[in-house]
């Protein structure tokens, strides 16, 4: 099988590009290197030392024996390279890791909030526009986010994308419907996340693209079996008050002697996923893919929930580390339940990776091993909204 | 009161231009003058002799003694600029029509496809962030559409917006709430559109940014009180498949003694308006602005809805036509009803005009005395999806 894997230099497509290679899937990355830019403009780095994508894809051959190819363009922006590598690999699959993820950065003002929305949504209609015009039945596979839900709806357990409800004809009749749940961000990434989903659904209904969405949780972790064989291959571990998800940011705080910075009361959930199963769940997703005429499939691509506080709690058991509680940056209820349906790729062979077992691992792993790297003051969220 | 109108030259937009300056608002046009550089691509012209900007805006300024400022930008690239125009204007209201309107015109190509979503959600975007920076707590009246609905949605009648449901918890418990009313576009036009609303939502909860919503029907007639005054004022008469709407093609077909072609059955119920009502809606709609804090603010700005069939029926009695039934060029329902909710226009003090009763104007005072200008080859559609 053929798979162009769009945005595979980054946090999530890297350890994605391998897993896939290793399975012996043919693939194609393609990425603008955007994210190591953004680096750059923020002056930090990844706590691991990740090499060049050409150093990485080069210590993979040798290794695996494998090759991945690569082609360097901002799918968001050159639509007429997205069109030819789409047309020339007849791919299988294209998954679609090409977006600005992070809520944060999304959010720090208003060059960065242009940024993501036309960067997020031209790349996803860039692509679905190329799969029509190319007349290739490619199965697209999106990242997407829980954060489309909104957090906190009012005691609804949350569904793999559709909701049962019940509404009245204009004559009084009662009728069941099951629609897209009612989209709610909490910042301009996660709108983009809920446009996307309006992309999908148009051209799904009206050329039969077949899509399936992954409505990921918050990532912990850092290496999967792949990354970890050899230095040269190590994943992404961002830190940073932008992108850097609230356990990396711990597991720096407390590796550099630091208090856990626990934003508000702490008492918001928030649903989670190890790297090593996102990998897992992707290749779930392209082995499984829907039919033609199918509606957009939509997997909950999340394993466990926590509060922040029991996070923190968690990390300070392992490490003695203290807790402290700072003002919170988000726009957010002081405290959430989230009740989450997540049963479809369970059902499909998903055996899910426990936080409270895995944990150790990356305090001694990766943030003690690499924390000679960390710039502490990069570590605040310094973008409020 | 000081207004900025953003696409003030265009179809909707010149008309409202000239009603609200006659009302006595000062204002502010911002145009790229995009739509005119579409007639120069699709090789057609309004039938209506319309005159440059310049002129239409001297013409006014000799006939009314009322300045209206002119900027030539485009607002979805040029975003320092559109910050500096609204930071020195300070105005109270936006109006913002700065989109690609056409839903034959949106799914001509991959090219169609990528301008008009680029173009329309960065256009939004760009305003509502430059709102935000400027720190301008002006209302933005937005022009969208009834297609955002979908149509023939199983006999709920249409309300103004949001739709009461009834979703059950995860103990069981059935709860009542309010939610946008779910999206189901018919065409990427319609799409972007959807998106905006996304894009309205989150500013309006995130920084409490004030938003009126119209959802417009189809807009049939051409003149309006303003307009009429004097030829240089003329406003824009598009007969072509691409921007030309139902009603406007059946009169031109009518003059040149061309057969009436109706899509399909003809038994697809639309929205409509008169371009009349449309400018006093908008002036309601800002003399009567939401509070800050409110949600957003969404009008379903309509005053009848007709079968195509019905429409075409009206024209042939009046003009003596024949009908005739072409192939349906969009994916649609071969039939469906359309109940809407329109009472808050009304309840402001709107008194529609009856399509009945204006029509004959149309075709004596327009589609005959230009008819001349038409080239018959532009009037089918040939956008098919």
């Amino acid at each position: 099988m053929r798979i162009i894997i769009l945005g595979g230099d980054g946090f999530c497509g890297w350890p994605t590009a391998l897993h896939l290679s290793k399975q012996g899937y043919d693939i194609l990355i393609v990425d603008s290197l955007a994210r190591r830019n953004i680096d750059n403009e923020l002056e930090v780095s990844s706590l691991t030392p990740i090499r060049p994508i050409g150093e990485r894809l080069r210590t993979w051959k040798r290794l695996s024996g494998q090759h991945i190819a690569f082609e360097r363009f901002d799918v968001a922006t050159d639509y007429q390279k997205l069109l030819s590598v789409i047309v020339e690999w007849e791919p299988d699959a294209i998954i679609h890791f090409a977006e600005q993820r992070a809520a944060p950065y999304s959010m720090k003002s208003s060059f960065h909030k242009r940024y993501t929305v036309s960067n997020n949504i031209n790349a996803t209609n860039n692509l679905l526009a190329a799969v029509v015009e190319a007349g290739c039945d490619t199965h697209v596979v999106h990242l997407g986010t829980m954060g489309v839900y909104g957090y906190g709806a009012a005691g609804i357990a949350i569904p793999e994308g559709y909701l049962p409800i019940t509404v009245h004809t204009h004559d009084g009749t009662a009728i069941s419907q099951e629609i897209m749940f009612p989209p709610n961000p909490g910042s301009i990434y996660h709108l983009t996340k809920t446009q996307d989903q309006l992309l999908f659904a148009f051209y799904n209904k009206n050329d039969e693209v077949r899509v399936t969405d992954l409505h990921q949780g918050i990532v912990w972790g850092t290496q999967t079996e792949e990354t970890v064989i050899d230095e040269r291959l190590i994943n992404r571990f961002d830190y940073d008050g932008d992108f850097g998800t609230v356990l990396n940011r711990f597991l720096v705080e407390a590796a550099v002697g630091h208090p856990l910075t626990v934003h508000g009361t702490g008492r918001q959930t928030r649903a989670f996923i190890n790297i090593q199963d996102t990998v897992r769940c992707i290749e779930i997703a392209i082995s499984n893919p829907p039919n033609r005429g199918d509606r957009v499939r939509i997997f909950n691509q999340m394993t466990q929930t926590f509060r922040l506080i029991e996070l923190a709690r968690l990390v300070s058991e392992l490490t003695g580390a203290e807790i402290c509680h700072v003002e919170n940056p988000r726009k957010e209820a002081t405290e959430n339940d989230l009740i989450v349906d997540n049963e479809a790729l369970i059902r499909l062979g998903l055996q899910p990776i426990r936080l409270e077992k895995a944990l150790l691992s990356e305090i001694t792993g990766i943030a003690r091993k690499y924390s000679a790297n960390c710039d502490i003051s990069k570590i605040p969220c310094v973008s409020r909204w």
